[in-house]
């Protein structure tokens, strides 16, 4: 069955930008090789605030993984015998075994192959969760990303007329809990293990020090913007892992929008701002009319402006 | 009118169990006959920590009453002469007189017969509100549950099919807000008016100390998980009274969710999270297609496993 | 073009109450000329209570804005010389220039006139974006209102059916954070200048101490209570340009919502609650069916009673 059917391998590439894929499947369902290595290691979240995380691949979010419908996905994920922590995946588009994450436990050192259908279309959370107390610590150390089932035919608008996008881009949008002194000032670390216990108390409180997209404040400014032209469609897959978010583009709408990322419904049309649950990954359209700096950011706006939720979107043309 | 329909009582049973009920009414409408006795007592919410609850037949979330549309709900409040506070009902499926909250308010030794149409289809909070600062104050001592009015020919999918559950759970999500002394550890009190002060000033924190599903944490695991058998369609009724909430099912979805409990339109489909308002009761259905256990959580994952919303459902089969 | 078509002068009125309007457009698209004056000032959250705000017309919220579809807006902000700070606007009705954040900056004794179309239907905050952390404190300052860019030929139910109000009331929900002395006190600031820093720490607690409907606890509440009568249907507008909320009738529901505010889209019915994500504008109709007082509020009850998010509507008739 699967073992019969093509194979190919995908090369995941670091968020925002996705993976190449066709937007209509071609052919018959393939399986889609992947590989994910975790990297644990000290990030500066903004100007000397140091965090540990626990990253797919070495980024926060973890790469954005994109697939058609009856797919297979052959995912091979490394812990390297550098790493100090065991991991593992629990993909949302999975079945079963909780996820793949019962199937998945890596010690360092140790790696693990493991295949899945893609029977369910939409945008999808995946994210270590290794048991206990270490699920929402290693979410909370940026260990999540996301995976795009397309529809075999690709995305249709309520009438089912098809819906494509110019490029896409993947925002992952990631809080942070990280612990201050007596004095206020924020605390570094010297091993992994050793953040954990204060962060834990942080998080108790439910209020993040930092919520950002990719990885750190301004991760998605200046040089680093995302960007587009005049007349281009771009398509936004969101995700956040723990808490609810409120995605909004500054100047721009959601002509298109699957808030919860389900393709096979009716997407919601021209939003100001969508509502994204935590534990979920969205997905919106929208087509540029306009040339200039757009913003993209959680509409929470102390969350945007004070913590760190806020990307720019450059477009050119006339 | 309603006094000429049948009467039947409905056996209420403690969540996370639901009444026996018929998916498609049978003949016409009905009076149903529900009594509600408050009881107010200290629970253990984890292990060493105490907190005064007031709850509908001393289970928190409240029973789940169970009727169709058309249906009068004849409810009856039984505030024992043993209680020291008065308390009412706000039924969501209720039409004016504050929910019926206006009507139902009773003393300790008093008891109320109060009857309503169910006019509305979907999932609906019911919760005691007796005024001012008692509103948030009950609520937060667990006291809501959730009535479910079902369509007269039952649910359909968004083409009009059919849909059918092999077995309903209803878990009830509450949050929780017990004071800590000078050294952070849990305060106890001997009196449920005795807790009330500190208690509101946790609450003002708007940072629950716990979140749990059916009263405790752990409440639905090991020999109290929630069961099911693989090609089981499994309802599972959800109701948050304050918070926002977002089930998801670790290794399942939602294959038909009226996150906001509206039965007469179309479900989402093939959800891997669902956000459902505080003070709402929605609803999803899958079908188990694997055995093994599977954890169902509100996915803010220091809520699920550091605040305590997670339980098990335990799949048999092959 | 647009300078051909016919002008007319918006009518703003404080909230809860709505421009005059016609729900059907009557003849061709028009400019709908209004003019908006930002006022700095220090109000009354609650009793002894004070904060400052900078308020659109003076009003917290600032007036809602109604036009149609294909209409343009001309918009003149007014930023009076007695004021310390520079402010704009940026309305997710508009497309580009930053919602016309870009456009309109206006120093103190400045002013200036921006045209946009309304491309989009739905209900839309506005809301004061000067820039950096400007953004997130002009805003929790009470800089912000809402747009209706209503369907030229009305709203429609999800048959094509239309949908037609007898009168509509708007709802700005704000969240404050007024910073408190060691001893938990509320403090007072000369200055608007002089609030900000302590305000903005409170702010990134992400924990309002007040969350208010129409700028002050009680505002919507007896000789101030909305009103209708037994059969009468009522449109209710709601925004919260930053966090998220769910608003509930006690009593009541929601007949048509459309929560995030679009009306291109099918209404959801029949809700008890429904949540709008913050930075969004929703719309929701209900038809009065009983006499009595009803109760308005966001249902996380500890933010409705002990924070302030409670209004009331007092229906007349038999
Ligand atoms: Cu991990
Ligand atoms: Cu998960
Ligand atoms: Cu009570
Ligand atoms: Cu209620
Ligand atoms: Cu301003
Ligand atoms: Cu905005
Ligand atoms: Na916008
Ligand atoms: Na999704
Ligand atoms: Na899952
Ligand atoms: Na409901
Ligand atoms: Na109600
Ligand atoms: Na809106
Ligand atoms: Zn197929
Ligand atoms: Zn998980
Ligand atoms: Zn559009
Ligand atoms: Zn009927
Ligand atoms: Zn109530
Ligand atoms: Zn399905
Ligand atoms: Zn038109
Ligand atoms: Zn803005
Ligand atoms: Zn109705």
């Amino acid at each position: 069955t699967a073992d019969q059917l093509e194979r190919v391998t995908q090369e995941l590439v670091p968020p925002p930008f996705v993976p190449k894929h066709e937007q209509v499947a071609k052919g018959k369902p393939k399986v889609v090789q992947v590989t994910l290595t975790v990297e644990e290691k000290q990030v500066e979240l903004e100007n000397g605030v140091k965090a540990w995380v626990s990253a797919f691949n070495g980024s926060v979010p973890g790469p954005l993984i994109v697939c058609h419908q009856h797919d297979y996905v052959e995912l091979t994920l490394k812990n390297p015998k550098t790493n100090a922590l065991a991991h593992n995946i629990d993909l949302h588009a999975s079945t079963g075994a909780l996820g793949g994450g019962e199937l998945t436990l890596v010690s360092p050192g140790e790696e693990v192959t493991f295949r899945f259908k893609a029977t369910k279309v939409g945008t999808f959370v995946y994210h270590c969760a290794p048991g206990g107390i270490m699920i929402p610590w290693h979410v909370a150390m940026g260990m999540a990303g996301a995976i795009m089932v397309l529809p075999r035919d690709g995305l249709k608008d309520g009438h089912g007329n098809p819906i494509r996008y110019d490029k896409a881009y993947y925002v992952g949008e990631q809080d942070f809990y990280v612990p201050t002194d007596k004095n206020g000032k924020y605390k570094e670390y010297s091993t992994v293990t050793g953040s954990m216990n204060d962060t834990l108390e942080v998080m108790k409180t439910l209020t993040p020090s930092h919520i950002v997209f990719n990885g750190a404040v301004g991760a998605l400014t200046g040089k680093n913007a995302m960007t587009a032209k005049v007349g281009e469609t771009v398509m936004f897959i969101h995700s956040q892992p723990n808490r609810d978010t409120r995605p909004h583009i500054i100047g721009g709408h959601g002509d298109y929008v699957w808030a919860t990322g389900q393709f096979n419904d009716a997407p919601q049309t021209d939003l100001e701002t969508w509502g994204i649950p935590g534990g979920c990954a969205g997905a919106a359209i929208y087509t540029f009319l306009q040339p200039g700096l757009y913003a993209y950011v959680n509409h929470n706006l102390i969350e945007a402006i004070m913590k760190g939720a806020a990307g720019h979107i450059k477009v050119d043309g006339e």
